[in-house]
């Protein structure tokens, strides 16, 4: 190599504080001998930098950030609002989160307080502040994360949530008149004479409409508070900002990117929804223009008092180490470095026991650190391509939440598994976007379950899309409820039954039985969930054939034109190997040449100005193929492939064009 | 037809003050397009009848009661009391129902508030008051609803309702050594001083004593608000009042007949269960003089924010829309006309669609308007003829929840499923009765899971029915407890062992194993659930065969004479083939002749001074068929059927003898 | 005979104070009739003996103990601090038990006082002086009973337990800085600047060794407020003194042992977990040196308002009856006389229904008063002989409840699963035996799921015990835990990597799969649950032979030498057939004899100094079969047996050798 690059990172979580420091040149010297270079540090440590009220102590931090460093090891530091000291609690009592049933949580665990308290809100700002002061030059800091996992459940219900609450429908609504319209409040006598009178949605059976409004309010508190501490850290460091956060979009991962100059993701998949973690690195890469972190994840196990998961097979901790930097990420630390001595979570694996002795999968995070070293100068020189992308928004997310359509009908569920799943077996490696996603660089955008479209811009940018030439894959489920989550009166859609001629009959929302339909060919096609049936039309792709007389060879599924583009309408979820079919259809109209493959292979073409190539990982633990279109070789190997290649279980090449 | 008969009723719940005036027109066109006839409203209305607190506006309402004149379709009105407008909660946050866990439920839902809170109970009056001014003489206005499925569960738990509760022990157990003598509560030293010393049944476990009263009170307390609103509406109206109630029979329905004028019905049965809703109506016509009113049925599915249902097949409309009136009923809506625009039911059929369109089950709905009319001289000159009677009482429904004798067993699931089935399949339409009903109409009377015979005179009245030649099936898990729900410490049971000279040996609450036994003609018999063991002794039909040697041999259901009359009693739940052979060998010694059929047959035998018939309905959606006694033509189709004739999945016959 | 033996006892709960005084002779002479001589009385009676504050009735109880001795059946009398009368808590609202969402329990049922509360103690206090005073001298009072049934779940969460608790941690941890340091908490900023500062555990994801903490404060203060009474008791009375607990060792059954005269024991075991009570007979013989009383079992079946258990076949009433006596105990007693009239267990079964007449099973009480008669020079001139003892400690009890390891891992039933019933199965009789036992006496020891062996001075008590010659099998999940339940840091485990020069390498929480592995012979051998792997070691017994490379071939049990005796090590649970030939391995070193049978048999060798012998207890309603070392006589049939001997369901041998 004639060119220096940034290297990729591979390391964990350090707890130096819950040590003796006599441990820590022992530490260190491990995490150096296995190759790692980075550590992720302090994000629970508060009580040990502010140990009393007002009275800061970083010089542990200090030197576990140098002496991490005379060890070629770079330091990421988390601020550590997740868990702030006894004493802060003892003097105001009133920071602790409220339940629905009016208790509040306690002293003890972790994240249990109110983002909306102003006490808790002045103390986590106040030592950010601190540690950004003491860190924020510092070189060998290479980055922050701002608290840990935030994310909002039912809410927090204490007065100042409510208040807040109240204060947010304001400043959307305008007038109370305006909101009792939008939520149509005539209905059961709900309707409000002022703001002040909303209550929170706990003790009945509460309007959907403040439930979605009440879930999306707690998300953006915390992010309100995140971005609190991104402000103060900013003024004193350069060193990229972010916030660890999990696989739970409610939280949306697109205004985390509006404060955020790096993307941090915490996961704990398993053999079993490993390839699930594609979905989400698929996404969080289109997020920022800089690679993500993959800031936590298991080497061999997840648990707390108990374990809760099933322990990993040979080889998943290699490939899924790897996983996050082949997808678009440059960094992958391990939760944690050395298992605690004492706590909640003893029976969760990590690098070393507690007692210092490595875990058995030791020699699979040090090959690691080798495929990180010999991939680095073509991950550095290639980005992910592709002109296929996938709609997945926040928006969606937290209004499945506060009414389901089918009894517990999970939105991440059915996308990845009803959506995701099939284009990755048609060969497609999909961008997953988000409702502020640039649409004019894609062929192709695929929106089913956007029970909303109304977001933002989303409707004029998908509008415009079509119009000048993409191919819009909508439904099913799709564009079914207004902004804030009501029914349509005029039409049956938002916007689809304006921008094609199609006619809705009849929307049944039938989750238990199979709709049988067929095919314009004539083959077979079936169906799954509420489905949207038309009036029988031009274009129509299927049309039922089974079920009460009144829907017998209606349309549903239609394609229809748009200016220069065309929508595909879909009526229902159809089964796997029909959402194939129509996906091979629809690429093979735009031109995209699939990629072939059999088996579970993460297969991701990379593009850059001097090299291109492809990743391949086997991430299902058995053997699979793949169908080479040029001569490659890997990288990590020197061997040469072409044709079609045998795969391993877990096998990983970084094939490059030669 | 030489002579006018009062129309059946086929119409919706509709909610005009829930959408824009303009849309009100086309709304009642259509209705009226579909042959409608009457709509429900109002129910929900207050916050638009009352938007301030003694400001009131009927104009909307008289507007929709006289444009559905205008096109025809009479009015009921609902009183609102379901859903106060906000300004009252506001003005008396006490006015909330409390939950065990002592937390108030709050604004937004529906039932929320307490039915014993004085402020509610006021503005309640007042608004029913104001309602019934406006709407009283309107001739258009048929009937009235009170409320709105008005039930109790665990009961509200606020200081009100302690205290009424306490006063209601006073006035029933007069002095507290009374009470505590009937619930003997030296156990445990549980005796209290005072009536102000007893607790709601929270916070630990509690006396099934108390529970059964506490949940008896509350029932009471309800139909004590209702009632308090039918004695207004009263003053100012000669229309029918009822209220609609649920398949609950806690809420005691035959103290709802005494205050209301028509008994009212809402259910939501779907395909598995719609044979359970005959149950129902054999019980219902039974509780005045004048046919009931199903008040609201779905067309299609039913649902809140989610699907809670499977989708009803093609066919189940029509047959669940005659149902009610085959049985003994005039009236059939639906909930509801056109799903709400927004709210917590948004996947709930109807008969529009939000936008205006129709589901697709809008011809079974027409088709209905046709039956009905055709139908109409045949019902309104006939009435459901039976000798045979089955007790269903709401003292046992609530003692039943106070103690279940096993874990999870259920009154009703019990009496539809091991008394009520085999006696529909044994050819039998019994009527079905609550505690205060006339026996001496029949020639047998059911009673089996009537834990106690304590409810008024009726002990007296059965024994004087058995006494003048009746035929009572009394047990199993009947009669074993006193009308407060305490054992009996002289004999087995209260009358049982009086009337007849049987001896109970043992009850054996076995509710897992099949009890092993045989008729006294040799062939096998089988029973389940808790059985009780006799000596022997003559008039034995069946005795234990396998099992604990003390039992071997053992009479486990006896024949016993009476007066002029027969007792027998039952040990145990006989399988059903035991059940209804049990049931035909008492059918004919009672000359009463079952009816003939193969498959799921609603068969009505309805008896006028003019005419006669019988009615037959394919509840099962399979194919059937019945053996007519005598030659019969069809009123819907004019077709004439003799002999064994075939029926297919949801067909309806509407036979009259000729 | 020519010796006067203290009778062995049978009788019942019998609450006079329930049933009006004409009832007390004819319950009495049936007792008589049956053979009983003992009745356990008062338990529940405060409200009878102190109707009003400070007014004492104890006429009522004299009169019963009087007219039962009169018919040669000895009363045990319970103090009534399960159940204090109504006016305690009008007095004092304040005495509650407080649930962990704030909620008070209340009246009317049972143990819903605060043990920590001092009204509560006060008047407990002084109800039982009063009956001490009364009774103390009574002849035939035989025992004393403190309150009844007493255990802590999750604690009571009133401001009075909060202090107790803090105050309980200041005495056992002196220093908030130790506590701190012993719970590592700087992990998660969790550390305390004073024990004022610490919470109850409810509200949040608490520390386990907090919670480990608090449910072991909460047995003990349940234990100090039984030790209150006694000591109280003791004043006044000579007759042996204990409380009845449940098979529950939470509330430490080593701890009730030090303050009570005679171990008192409920239990409701069925058919299918018969051979629990083994276990626990098993254990409970060792606690004093004093035959036991089991002094709560059902006749026939468990209810409360509803039946929970399935209904007993014939002859478990007789051998449920008799296995107390056959391991240890003197005394059998059924809950109840008489069911009663009213309340909350009217489904349970007694001797007498509540009218009188017995129960199906009434030959199998009078059987049992028979064996028992016949049995008394036996049982009185034998005690229980082994050589082989298997841990159970309380302390483990409480700390798995805190850190289950897994999902639902629950100690008793791996304890008495995987490693009593093996040991059974083997041909053992254990003693089970607490944490403070005297390991002299035994050739072989048993600790598996000890996650802690940190208790008193269990670790030299062991080591001592193996350096004399003592066989120690230890593991698995054994020494994994320091006393407050953290990790250990500088080896693997607390002791075992000490006494034995065995090197873990990894400790693998895989409870999902069934680990292969091979014995030393070359044959399978298969282990679940977690597992601990080894370095390759000399007397290595079985190594892992499929999994993760790193695994393969490392020992996962092990056996080494320390001092004269022997440590085996076991690092998973082994599989059943693979425990039992470890077993035999273990024995035959040791020479001990194993029993010979086959089936469920609860196989009993009883040894004195003038007679030996044992009794055959056919447990699980099959046939089996034993085989005799030498000639013995059946002192219940009289007859002969010898060699390998058929035994029926439920047959009871007493063989002595003759």
């Amino acid at each position: 190599m004639d060119k220096k690059y940034e290297p990729l990172y591979l390391g964990s979580a350090y707890y130096p504080e819950d040590w003796d420091v006599s441990e820590m040149p022992k530490d260190i010297a491990k995490m150096k001998e296995m190759g790692m270079n980075v550590a992720r540090m302090a994000e629970f440590a508060w009580a040990k930098m502010e140990p009393e009220e007002g009275k800061f102590d970083f010089k542990w931090l200090h030197d576990a950030v140098d002496m991490l460093a005379a060890n070629g090891i770079k330091s990421i530091l988390g601020t550590p609002s997740a868990t702030p000291p006894r004493w802060l609690s003892v003097m105001y009592p009133d920071v602790f989160y409220i339940e629905a049933d009016g208790n509040p949580r306690s002293h003890g665990g972790r994240r249990d307080c109110c983002s909306n308290n102003p006490h808790y809100r002045y103390y986590s700002a106040r030592i950010a502040e601190e540690m950004a002061k003491e860190f924020g030059n510092d070189e060998n800091v290479i980055g922050w994360q701002i608290d840990n996992e935030i994310y909002s459940w039912t809410g927090c219900f204490c007065p100042e949530c409510l208040r807040k609450f109240q204060l947010r429908l304001k400043e959307k609504y305008k007038t109370i008149e305006n909101l009792n319209k939008e939520w149509e409040l005539n209905c059961w006598s709900q309707k409000y004479d002022s703001f002040n009178d909303i209550p929170s949605p706990r003790g009945t059976w509460h309007n959907p409409n403040l439930c979605f409004e009440w879930y999306c309010f707690h998300n953006e508190s915390h992010i309100d508070f995140l971005k609190m501490q991104a402000d103060i850290l900013r003024k004193y460091t350069k060193a990229p900002i972010g916030s660890d956060c999990m696989p739970l979009n409610g939280l949306d991962y697109e205004k985390i990117a509006e404060f955020s100059d790096v993307i941090q993701y915490n996961h704990y998949n398993t053999k079993e929804n490993l390839w699930v973690t594609n979905f989400w690195f698929d996404y969080l890469r289109n997020l920022k223009d800089r690679p993500f972190w993959n800031t936590e994840t298991a080497t061999c196990w997840n648990g707390g008092t108990a374990l809760h998961q099933s322990i990993k097979p040979e080889g998943f901790c290699r490939v899924n180490s790897f996983m996050p930097v082949a997808l678009g990420g440059e960094a992958n630390l391990y939760w944690l470095w050395r298992t605690h001595q004492a706590g909640h979570e003893l029976v969760h694996g990590g690098v070393l026991y507690s007692n210092g002795r490595p875990y058995h999968v030791i020699n699979e995070v040090m090959d690691t650190t080798e495929i990180l070293k010999k991939s680095t100068e073509f991950i550095r020189e290639t980005k992910v391509d592709t002109k296929v992308a996938l709609h997945f928004t926040s928006k969606n997310w937290n209004m499945f939440l506060s009414q389901a359509l089918t009894d517990g009908f999970k939105y991440i569920d059915h996308l990845t598994e009803d959506a995701y799943k099939p284009l990755v077996k048609a060969g497609v490696r999909p961008d997953v976007i988000g409702a502020k996603a640039d649409l004019s660089k894609y062929d192709v955008v695929f929106s089913p379950f956007m029970m909303t479209l109304e977001d933002g811009n989303l409707p004029e940018n998908i509008k415009s899309f079509v119009e000048n030439g993409g191919t819009w894959v909508a439904g099913p489920m799709t564009d079914i409820r207004t902004w804030c989550g009501t029914n349509y009166t005029k039409s049956a859609y938002g916007i689809l039954e304006e921008i094609t001629d199609a006619y809705r009959l009849y929307q049944i929302p039938d989750f238990d039985n199979i709709i049988k339909a067929k095919w314009a060919d004539g083959e077979e096609f079936t169906g799954t969930s509420l489905y949207d049936v038309y009036e029988e039309t031009e274009g129509t792709l299927a049309s039922i054939t089974a079920g009460h007389s009144a829907l017998i060879n209606k349309p549903i599924m239609v394609k229809k034109s748009y200016g220069k583009g065309t929508v595909y309408l879909l009526g229902t979820i159809p089964g796997e190997k029909d959402m194939i079919k129509l996906i091979k259809m629809v690429l093979k109209e735009k031109n995209i040449k699939p990629m072939e493959f059999e088996g579970g292979v993460t297969a991701v073409k990379r593009i850059g100005e001097n090299k291109n190539g492809i990743i391949l990982i086997e991430n299902a633990a058995e053997n699979a193929s793949f169908t080479l279109e040029k001569k490659m070789k890997d990288i990590l190997s020197g061997e040469i492939y072409e044709g079609k290649i045998s795969l391993t279980p877990y096998q990983i090449l970084v094939l490059e064009e030669i």
